[in-house]
């Protein structure tokens, strides 16, 4: 790369953080990148580290030392994130969202990359701290999401499918029962899609029971992998806790209420934002 | 927004241009946001412009007048991505991802955040200029690479599903062969998916003789849609040109040799890269 001038160096260097998140970057090779000195290069990193953080869009690790560098850990303000999550929750609460059952229709919202991002980058604030080698969600609508979050915590997404494929060569499956509706189905997932002993965070589009959730960790299980966390982007709050087959999970929204005769829907953010909500 | 130096002005507008590809954005809103002036603004533009388009991030187009702004275009250079190309290239050319019946395993590849990214600009890049209001793929390997172009395009996802699910509300299903192996199957899109006469880039993660492509087509007809384009990750060249539905068709890479004998793969740039990689 040709030597740039310190204004062009700042956005090279906002670019490359940006593009690089949960990744140590030493000030040598930035030193290296833009032929200049360490001392500059702090300098620079000092201001970006100021922008990120005042703005919300994450912190800035630097690390002291022959060995030092800096990280980019994509982080979003609660303030921020409490006010998109109340518009997602406007959009859920659409009347004519409402299917047979007491579905609620979202694959449109699952499908708009501004709406993808602010819940990528919830589910990374929400995971930021955690020890992640994968993500792991199952087929169809989680799908957007895990790759979604995988952006912002810049690890795997492994998809969990609901048959068996021939191009996926052996596979593990395993049978679980639905908590909502009480069916036997099946999940599988390739055999080299993991690593054992790898640390996997759980995304999925919608939690009633848990019981999808519960059959990917027992899925994890078979891998001798380890649940590192669960992240729903909507629970079912009509779910008493005796039913509840899981306890420890992140919502970003709560379905409150659904009434079918007069299609009343009411969301509310979920338990990602408790202290703030309440 | 706090009045920020010219330094952190920059940062703070490198990352805010990288979150709205594609999205026209007037000197006002930024003097208004920056409360700075629209002559400072116009510099700051153009230092970020000449880092972008110099090393291979975009293109900043301005529009000049008392309607004008900026509007930025993520765009790779050929050369940058022919080098790339050639890395995943070789990547799937490993011996065992041979699967039965000359299948390729690319899960893993899939669910790289890194590699989705690099192809997602690939495929925004040969697409940068059609007039697209959505972007189609068919359930379940094609969704990460479809969402990775939609982050580019800043366009949403449709997934066309080879099920009917109830969390759907109604859907339009249609029939298609598959080309590869004749065999009849059923693909559907919930009718509140798509807009009438929407511009659609499909956008797909292997082709053989294009029969799950055309069905996507033929379902685009049924919703009087229009085909805005095709980008498929993987070509099959082992198709001669009568078996081939489809002619029009971008394709990233090639699979030019399968010998499940000798376990031998060769696959080498696809179409994209016509010029440069002759």
């Amino acid at each position: 790369m040709k030597k740039l001038k310190r204004s062009a160096r700042l956005v090279e260097m906002t670019q490359y953080l940006l593009a690089r998140p949960h990744t140590l970057i030493s000030l040598t090779a930035f030193a290296d990148r833009y032929q200049s000195a360490k001392s500059s290069i702090s300098e620079d990193l000092a201001i970006i580290k100021e922008v990120f953080e005042g703005e919300g869009i994450g912190d800035l690790h630097t690390l002291a030392g022959a060995a030092g560098g800096v990280r980019f850990i994509p982080k979003c303000r609660k303030d921020q994130a409490l006010d998109k999550i109340k518009g997602i929750c406007r959009q859920l609460e659409q009347p004519d969202r409402l299917l047979p059952g007491g579905y609620l229709y979202m694959t449109d919202l699952l499908g708009q990359p501004g709406l993808l991002q602010e819940v990528g980058q919830m589910f990374a604030t929400a995971f930021a701290d955690r020890d992640i080698d994968a993500i792991m969600t199952v087929e169809t609508k989680g799908i957007p999401l895990a790759h979604a979050t995988s952006l912002y915590l810049n690890v795997p997404v492994v998809i969990v499918r609901r048959d068996h494929k021939v191009t996926e060569g052996s596979v593990v499956s395993i049978n679980y029962v639905s908590g909502s509706n009480k069916r036997i189905q099946t999940m599988s997932l390739a055999r080299r899609a993991l690593r054992e002993q790898s640390r996997v965070l759980i995304i999925d589009d919608f939690m009633k029971a848990g019981g999808t959730v519960q059959g990917m960790i027992d899925l994890l299980n078979e891998f001798r992998a380890v649940v590192a966390g669960v992240g729903v982007f909507v629970e079912s709050g009509e779910v008493d806790n005796e039913e509840r087959l899981l306890h420890d999970y992140t919502s970003l929204a709560r379905l409150t209420e659904v009434d079918l005769k007069s299609r009343h829907i009411a969301v509310t953010p979920g338990n990602f934002f408790k202290e703030e909500a309440q």
